[in-house]
């Protein structure tokens, strides 16, 4: 069994984003930049973005935090977006979710300028992708991606079986693995991900055991603790568990890590896993919008 | 075995719609007005444009078509984009495909204004499709989604086998039919599609047939004659039929028909089946496009 180190290869990939921001500064260019919209005081939201902040940091991409309270009003965050869209100095922002009940997530989301969209959660980009067209990919399913890539693991000819069928992480990460592969994107190494048989299961899949048996490569993103268990995993299968779960205080994936871990041929962990491929995947589609952007 | 009569379906459907526009006629309001650009003299386009306005014109709706010469620019095609785009008399349009080599299918495609597109083909609409937001979907999935509806088959639970992955067909398909189930959308019945288990195979697929022999419904969209064998089907299988395949002369499908037919449930012809079904949705998408643009 190889563990899929998210965290070591999310070190490695920043250092090389390092060397190539560096690299456009002694150009003379400036710095990529990064918005971040945050609302209201959520203890995990504040802790992604202060994370998001740090990795940042770390690269040399510019980070700006926008803060609202709770109580901000859907056009001034439309406003905002508005505003953020027509920043030439700003190559891409984000908004992060969730946001308070009386603001519609989805009217925001749609507001924003696919192209500084480094979050990838525009109908623009999600569709974009799945036609295959250059786009900025969701972040995780990107992180994926990029893990799978940097362990060499191909997914042509595979039966790839995606538990869960979110907006961010299932169906996208169902239309990449689907995909003719990507060609050469610019400032994006060329991917072995595409070519796949994708079947994309959910709470209503009947028979799901029987359906992972005959899996090689299994991506579960369904939120629930230990939902794969080692007799659903047949020996040499790749797992990824995209779960974040807090359980007895302790943060733990969608896949019975012990039991399973034996059996696979790879296995993401959690925490460690895709969790640092998923920070490192905003970074990337934020240099991939500063490229377009000032080319 | 029951066949999924199609050019019935259509009819019935036309007819419905025709009362449903001559009703609006009655309250003194315009009818709904289609674009159709036509590039060259491609036969088949050609015989294509003249079904749809046809078509348009047994409902009520008015179909105006736009024919430039082989020799028209990119760039006068994307004037003319933009000018239906802001023409308000015009509640949606269609650009002809295939368009000849000079001309970039996807830049023409991606600057028309998604609440205008009636294919259902702008990377907009295909992702709002993905994402469960109301959008004009993509004319082959409607229809297979209609006539399913019409005879009552739910897909809920249910494994669908996706053979293709086109952007026009398989992947709009496997989002549709993976979505939870679609709320009511103006003008669109309550459908039962959506919460099925879906598998999308295509070309680099490995052992299709044992797949295949695991779905409740086939679907089969890979432009590849008898492609679906008997073997491939277990007994009782809703297999519907999206090929066009010109043999000898003759319009044949994907399926061996005459060898699947006993096994099959439920089975769609070709001719008959799912191309009338098309024509309809671009209808369907026009009046849908109409209601929401004059509201």
């Amino acid at each position: 069994m190889i563990l899929l180190d998210g965290k070591h290869t999310a070190e490695t990939i920043r250092q090389e984003m390092k060397q190539q921001i560096d690299a456009l500064l002694r150009e003379g260019r400036r710095a990529p930049k990064l918005g971040i919209v945050l609302v209201g005081h959520n203890p995990a939201s504040e802790t992604y973005v202060n994370n998001k902040m740090r990795a940042c940091e770390q690269v040399g991409i510019e980070a700006v935090k926008i803060a609202y309270e709770d109580s901000v009003s859907e056009q001034e965050l439309i406003d905002k977006v508005q505003e953020l869209n027509d920043d030439a100095s700003v190559d891409g922002f984000i908004v992060q979710l969730p946001l308070p009940s009386h603001i519609d997530e989805s009217r925001i989301t749609s507001a924003i300028d696919w192209r500084k969209d480094v979050d990838g959660l525009t109908p623009q980009n999600i569709g974009r992708t799945a036609l295959g067209m250059p786009s900025l990919v969701s972040a995780t399913p990107r992180g994926i991606r990029e893990l799978l890539s940097r362990y060499g693991i191909t997914t042509a000819g595979k039966h790839v079986v995606v538990i869960g069928r979110s907006n961010i992480v299932g169906k996208p990460m169902a239309m990449l693995l689907m995909q003719r592969p990507y060609l050469s994107l610019p400032n994006m190494s060329a991917s072995a991900l595409g070519d796949a048989t994708v079947t994309v299961c959910h709470s209503k899949t009947q028979d799901l055991k029987k359906i992972c048996l005959t899996a090689d490569i299994i991506i579960v993103a369904a939120g629930c603790p230990k939902l794969l268990t080692a007799d659903m995993v047949r020996e040499g299968t790749t797992v990824i568990d995209v779960g974040i779960n807090r359980v007895d205080g302790k943060l733990v994936g969608d896949v019975d890590f012990a039991a399973v871990a034996p059996k696979a041929a790879y296995i993401s962990p959690v925490p460690g896993g895709v969790g640092p491929m998923t920070i490192v995947s905003l970074l990337q589609n934020t240099l991939q919008a500063y490229n377009e952007h000032t080319r």
